[in-house]
This record gives structure tokens, sequence and C-alpha cells, in this order.
């Protein structure tokens, strides 16, 4: 086993608790643990692999804490070194005590994610796995655990490296034309080449375009509401948050700044985003108001488009005084068109969805009828998706080299040329799972992590 | 081994982290963990007493989180019950999901303090090692830390079973007597009973005088700044807290409300005060701000007596315009004069401490002679402090009964009269380690502790 500088953290959330978890991992690990600690009975402990141990933290003669302590012998621990975890009580001055004690000791404080850095240096995780890590101890909501979960377990690397095979597949057919070049032989058509980089293009392209919405799905789902003034659009935020958090008033123009609000709903995150309503204004502060609006409805992955029931047409002009800006604002997102103020009319509006969000009538419908739409352009099963902007990053670059690819094909170049980008491309894939990596991206990674992780 | 219900909640700080501790006790615990847990390899898991086990935890077919799961067998648990902690990540996510899991097979939400609770109970700990737990959980400081662990050690206990003896050993006296009494015999000569119970009163009265020392050092102790207007007092709070808490102006009369930091000297935690100006005023809004002050100084035990170095006499009449009231707020406490706006003046005022807020000058001498003046009224060596206000009234009530004990030798009652009022007192001192106990005050102790502890 080579030899690393030990390194400690607590492990657990930062705060008063009842228990915290100081974690060392490093060579030293054991050793320094052993020296602090002593038995109940005042005798020398030693740790024994996978053992919780009872003991006391002693700094010199002065006694620190009773701890339980547990040590992972390498390479069976989550970093695959040695590890030690100290589970002492979570007092702040108890979990500052013992940093400083095992640091005096010769331990060093851990940077933020370094025990997750060593898990990927020792081979016990790739890099989409260890970004797992921090995405899974950042979900708030079951969908983002679940894409961090399956990122974690694998599935995900598992995808990229059949990808990364067809790439390899397409390179050695290349290569091997190389070895006979003098005899002008084409092992695989041109057109069966270009066949195959449009087929990755395909499902490049689609991993690229799930992005949008596995990002969404992992940091909150934007929904902009939005519509004319004085439609009730803060009163429809507060009854779908249940809550009093917009300010409502009669009075038209009261929401200038957007206000946001997260929900959760069948496991899925969701930023409801109230807006400024929109109509023409001279007003300078309005106009600032609709034009965040905009920029609100730009940004959000469904739009809530909210109609006055009581007088349906005066909102038509909304959409089509500047119908082209604010068409191209609809594209490509979901549109849940509400009637609110429902209480203030005797009929239905045929086949809209009719709302009150002062009485609280068809709220849930419309929770309801935003998840559908949301989950049916989820992929199914156990469909990959790009969270990380990183990975789509490398993705984008995947997709230029195909580009290159193309190009060569259309002038003829030698199969020498195309190979050149094909295992750009490879390259650019190998970055994601770590295959290939530099200790400038793995530091930008890993100071994203908590520190003790 | 009694059944006992099981109980779970997460043990470490709330919040996000990279991991957290799921803690069960209960004589379940062992059955509900292994029924969620599966080993890597997908088979059942069979939890060893005192062994860390990695595994992942499933609700139904769903993977929820790869955790480190820890038996610890009855009796040899923090509770004394059966119980199992899982380490899962530190998600908000996974923490709920785990808790919800372990509910539904039948584990239910742990009341505050009820994981102590139990280890009372159990007889793992007394009620005063249990009480110092949470303060143990509580402390910010090194001296909280060792009046909570010296508490928790155990040696509090024993210095207060010390005086229960010698209660005792008054009571079994005057009951010997109460079989001879046909002979008229004393064992104990009256006086002599008089003197134990002076020797009792001083040093239950020792006790009592120590918790206003004791729970100063607990939560902070309180010191005012106090002084005329202009002095420099928020300048000087500022110099001490090296920041700028307190807004500063050469305008007299700045400070209205009360502005308090805390700060770490040597070990303890301070509470700085700083105050409006004292002087004679008719504005009403001054007025209010000078009786804040009169009450920030009458709570304070440490007072810093600011006066402007450079018109010393200035403030000479504040003390001594309604001279009894002020010089009866400084008794009993620590009070240090400091002449500020040292850098105006030329010459040293003889024996003063000279400070300058504004160049700093002096200040650390200053913090080390408010922490020099509070540690030289800490009990030397071992000596136990009071820290508990529940214990507190419970020694008011000792000398309550100790006051009856010497009015009944007064009026030259019977021995069996005076037998019940040391009787009371014993039992005022087993409420403390819990001797004597009722459900209302468990309750009402366990309920200031942390969930999960």
């Amino acid at each position: 086993m080579k030899q690393t500088d030990t390194i400690c953290a607590v492990s657990t959330p930062p705060g008063v608790g009842g228990i915290a978890v100081v974690r060392l991992s490093g060579s030293r690990s054991q050793e320094i643990a052993q020296h602090l600690l002593r038995s109940l009975s005042g005798k020398p402990v030693r740790l024994t692999d996978h053992k919780a141990c009872h003991a006391q933290l002693f700094d010199g003669d002065a006694f620190v804490d009773d701890v339980v302590a547990l040590f992972f012998a390498a390479p069976r621990s989550f970093t695959g070194d040695d590890v030690v975890e100290l589970s002492c009580h979570g007092s702040v001055y108890v979990q500052q005590r013992v940093l400083m004690v095992l640091c005096r000791e010769g331990a060093r404080l851990a940077e933020p994610g370094e025990f997750t850095m060593r898990a990927f240096m020792n081979g016990k995780l790739n890099l989409s796995q260890a970004e797992a890590v921090a995405d899974l101890i950042d979900s708030r909501t079951e969908v983002a655990h679940q894409l961090a979960v399956s990122q974690l377990r694998g599935g995900y690397a598992a995808e990229l490296e059949v990808l990364r095979q067809q790439f390899i597949d397409m390179a050695a057919l290349l290569e091997l034309e190389l070895d006979f070049t003098e005899e002008d032989l084409e092992f695989a058509s041109r057109q069966n080449i270009r066949d195959m980089v449009a087929g990755l293009r395909a499902k490049v392209q689609g991993l690229v375009d799930s992005f949008a919405m596995g990002n969404a799905l992992k940091h909150g789902i934007p929904v902009a509401i939005i519509g004319a003034p004085n439609v009730g659009k803060s009163s429809l935020l507060n009854a779908l948050l249940n809550d009093d958090r917009a300010i409502v008033s009669s009075v038209a123009g009261t929401t200038r700044d957007t206000i946001e609000e997260t929900m959760t709903i069948g496991g899925i995150l969701f930023r409801f985003i109230d807006t400024a309503g929109l109509h023409e204004s001279s007003d300078d502060v309005e106009q600032q108001g609709i034009q965040r609006s905009l920029k609100a409805a730009e940004m959000a992955k469904v739009i809530i488009l909210v109609v006055d029931a009581s007088r349906p047409d005066k909102d038509a002009p909304l959409f089509s005084s500047d119908a082209k800006s604010h068409n191209n604002l609809l594209n490509d997102k979901i549109v849940v068109t509400v009637y609110n103020k429902s209480d203030l009319v005797n009929a239905d509006i045929a086949g809209g969805l009719m709302v009150s969000a002062k009485e609280g009538r068809g709220i849930q419908e419309l929770r309801s009828k935003v998840l559908r739409e949301v989950e049916s352009r989820l992929p199914e099963g156990d469909g990959v998706m790009l969270t990380n902007v990183r990975h789509l990053e490398a993705m984008h670059h995947v997709l230029e080299a195909l580009g290159e690819v193309d190009k060569g094909l259309d002038a003829g170049v030698t199969p020498d040329l195309l190979t050149v980008d094909i295992r750009d491309a490879l390259y650019h894939l190998g970055t994601i799972t770590g295959k290939i990596t530099s200790e400038e991206v793995l530091t930008s990674i890993f100071s994203r992590f908590c520190i003790g992780k």
C-alpha cells in the first residue's frame, strides 16, 4: 500500500447535534487515533478492522470526550486508504477540539471533497460516480436522489462505456485501412462510416438534449407564472404553495420583482416563479418588471399562463401584440393555460382548466397536470440523462468532433485524418468517467464538495 | 431483557453533510435494520455486535442508499437497549427517507432526549449525568465543556453523595435516640446537632453561591460596558471584538439599544454588552436607553467602567448623582475601570488601565485583566459548581429544610420531628441525581435535549 498523508474533517453536517463523526483517512489514521484513545479502564486501545471500540479521547492528560472509534483497514474503506471514524458528542467545542488534537498529532484538515477524491484516486469510484456522491448529498427530492443514485451505481458510466466502445470500433475500422493504404482498400464503405457517425451523433445529441430536463430535475424545474396584470398570478402562487409568500393586492402591478418558491410534487422539485403582469407600459419601473418576467419565462421549463376567467378576451392581445418574440418564448416549453377567478363566472370555459386561487378550487388539479406533463417528458425506464454541466460540455466537444469527421468525409480525407477527430471525441468521452483527467479538472470538480466528504 | 419499543432519529446535526447517522434503539432494532439491509452482493445481512457492516438499504425493491450499519447489543450500548446506527449519505432526502422506512417497519420517531432518557432508565447514567450530556452538546467553550464533562464523569454526583451521607448520618443519630426516648437519652448533644446543621448549611450555601458563576460560565459571562455618553463605549466594544458590530459615531447618545456580542477568551465565553451612556436626560427615548443600561449592568458579572482619559473628572458625577442605587449596582461584581482615549493625553493616569479603542492600545491588557479577575473567582482544583437551575432549586429546598431543623432545635422539639425535616432535605438532594424522581420531572428534563440524543 502506498503511503498517503493523513487527512481529517468533520463528515457530519455542520452545527450542533447529538453526535458528530470526525473522519481520518491516510496511512497514519490508525496510529494517530490509537495514540489519543484509551479504554474505559485507562489502557491503550488497539483498533481492529471493522470493529467498533468505545473509548475515551485524551488531549495529553486532558479528557476530551467519550467516543466510539471505528477502523476500516485499507482497501476496505470508502477512500481505499486506512480510515478511522470517531463518533463524538456533537458540540461545536468537541468537534473543533478533536480536529485540533488530530492535527497536532500529524493529520491535516481535509480539503472539500478530498475523501471522495482519494476514493477516485484509489480506483474505488470512477469520476462520474465521484460526482454523483456530491449530487447525492445535495439531493432534496426523490427524483434528484434517483438521478444521483443511478449515476453512483455505475449504470450511467456503463451506458457511456457502450458509446465509447462504438467510437473505438469505428476508429479501429479506419485504422485497419491504414495498414493497407497501398492497396487502396476500404474495409468500411464511406457511406457506412457516415451512417455510424449519424447514429453516434443522434445518441450524443439525445444526451445533450436530456440535459435541460436532467439539470432541471436536479435543481428544481422552473415554472413561470405568466399573464396580464391583475389576473391573480400572485394569488395562484400562494394557493399552489399554501402560503402567503407573495404580497397580494387588487392593485394591478403589485409584483415588480420575480418571486420564487420551491415545492416538491410527486418527488420532483419545482421552482414556482411569480412574475409581473405582461402588458404595454410606459412606466419605466413597470417596464423593468415586465422584462424580468419575460426573462423568467425564457428560463422556465413550464409556463403557467394565467387568464382571467371573468374576462378571457382581455388577455388575448398579450401574446399577439409582439407575437413573434412571445411565441418564441413558448417554444419547447410545457405551457399550461389556466382560467383563474372561476368563482366569478357561471360556466366553465370549454377545455380550459378552471381554477380559483381565492377559493382553492382546481389547484390540486393544476399541480397534477404540471406533474403529468413533466413526467411525460422523462426518458422511460433506465434511460440515461445528463445532469452535470461538465459532462454536457464534454458532449458538446464530442458533437464538434463528429462534425469534423463529417467534414473530413465530405472532403474525402485519408482515414488517419478521420481517426484524429474520432480520437478527439474519445478523449472528451473519457474525461466524463475520468479515464482521462488532469489535476486542474479534478481540483475544480472536488472543490464543489462539502468538507468532510 | 425487558421489551422496549424501538425509537429512531437522526443523531447528527440537522442539515446537509457528507454523512448522517440514523440511530435506532429498542428491542426490534436489529430485526428492523436487517429487514431493510442487503449485502453488496444482494444477500440478507446478519448484524454482529460491535461490528461494522457495509450494506445497501432498500425500501422494498427501491435502493435507497449505501450505508455502514453498526449494531450494539444490549446492554453494551449508549442507551442500554439494542442499538443500531446507520451511517448514510447526509442529504436531506436520504435522512428523511431512511426515517420514513424505519417507521414503516415499526420503529417510531424518538422524542427529544429519549435516547438519553433510556440510558437513565436502564441505569447507564444517573440523572445529573444525563443532564450533563445536554450541557456537553451545548458547550461552545473549553470551560463550559469541562463543567459538563466533570458532571458527566460522575465527580459531581460523588460530591453530592458525600453531602447526602452527612445528612443520613445526622438523621441516623437522631433516630437512634427515638429508640431510647423513655430513657431521655441524647446520643448527640443538641449543640452537636446545631454544629452539624451549620456545617451542612455552609456547604449547601457554598454550592448555591457557586451557581451564579457556574451558570455564567456555561452560558457566557455578561460583561456590561458602562460609562457617560461619548466616552467611547461602542468603539471599545468593537476593539474588544476586532469587529465593527456597534455603530460608532461621535454624536453623544448614538447607542440606544443594548448591543451584545460574544467572544471566547482563555476558554471562557464572554458576552460583551454595549450600553447607552449614563447621564441625566429628560429625553424620553434616551431615558429608556439609560434604564436598559442600568438593567444590563445589574445582570452583568463584570462591569467595564469606561472613563474618558482626556476629561476624567467629567465622569465623576455619574456614580455620585444617585450614588446609592448605582453603588448597589456594583455590589458583588467585578468592576474594571478603563481610561479610554489614551491617544488624546500625554501622561497615563496613575494606577489606571489606559486604553485607546481607536488605536487598539491596551485592548489585549483589558481582555487579560477581565479574564484574570474571573478566573480568580473560580473554585480551585476539582471544586464543584452548580450550573443547573433545577439543581439550584433543589439546593434552595435543602437550605429551607435546614432552616426548619434550626427552628425545631430552638423550639426544643422531639428528635422525630427534627428527622422529618432532614428527610425532606435528603429528598431534595435525591432529586438531583435521580435517586428520587417523577415522570413529570423527567419529561421536563429531557425535553430540553435535541432530537436524536
